[in-house]
């Protein structure tokens, strides 16, 4: 099983949670995530948002800032937001990233292209 | 007068806001400037956080992002928060953000040094 290393909960630091955060696709990410409520997504159902190669990119910074789980199980990645870690760390951030990710345009809508820069 | 070029309210990017605050000594001027309420606080002030260069450029960087107002008066420059433009635009983030930054150590409290990476 590949190895995914992330920081454990108390390692979680704030600057570099908000670094990960500052990414059109990485919001769109998130914001696709929350709508789909506790339940891991697989890679491949963010299609929409970006290539295979972009997202990879965009989950490992994620993944290493400490803002999702990535989990492989088969030949698959499964993906979760930290909400419990993200609440206990910083309460009521998660929160208000998600309720404005949400009302973001997916990128590429405005004419970008939404992949790796 | 100098001109400090900033965005308007409604060109403020979220992702631009979140990729200026991952930084630990601009969470720690947004942390002061909320302890001092909705006064302007002149550059003369932020001396514990941070060198006279080093918060010239954090603040050019949380200017440009729609984060601070820098507005020059006589040979000081007067800073605040754009409070009523980014509660507009995003809801609960900005005290989300100020919750979190006012319980960090401040930079250098940790062993690094706070100024310009």
């Amino acid at each position: 099983m590949t190895y995914l290393p992330q920081p454990e909960t108390e390692q979680i630091a704030f600057a570099n949670v908000l670094t990960a955060l500052g990414d059109e696709t990485r919001l769109a990410i998130i914001g696709r995530l929350a709508r789909n409520g506790e339940l891991a997504m697989a890679c491949g159902q963010f299609g929409e948002i970006c290539s295979k190669t972009a997202l990879s990119y965009h989950l490992s910074k994620l993944r290493e800032a400490g803002v999702v789980h990535v989990r492989p199980e088969g030949t698959k990645r499964l993906v979760t937001i930290r909400r419990a870690d993200l609440d206990q760390r910083f309460p009521g951030f998660l929160d208000s990233i998600i309720a404005t990710a949400q009302h973001l345009p997916m990128p590429g809508e405005d004419g970008s292209e939404g992949d790796v820069a």
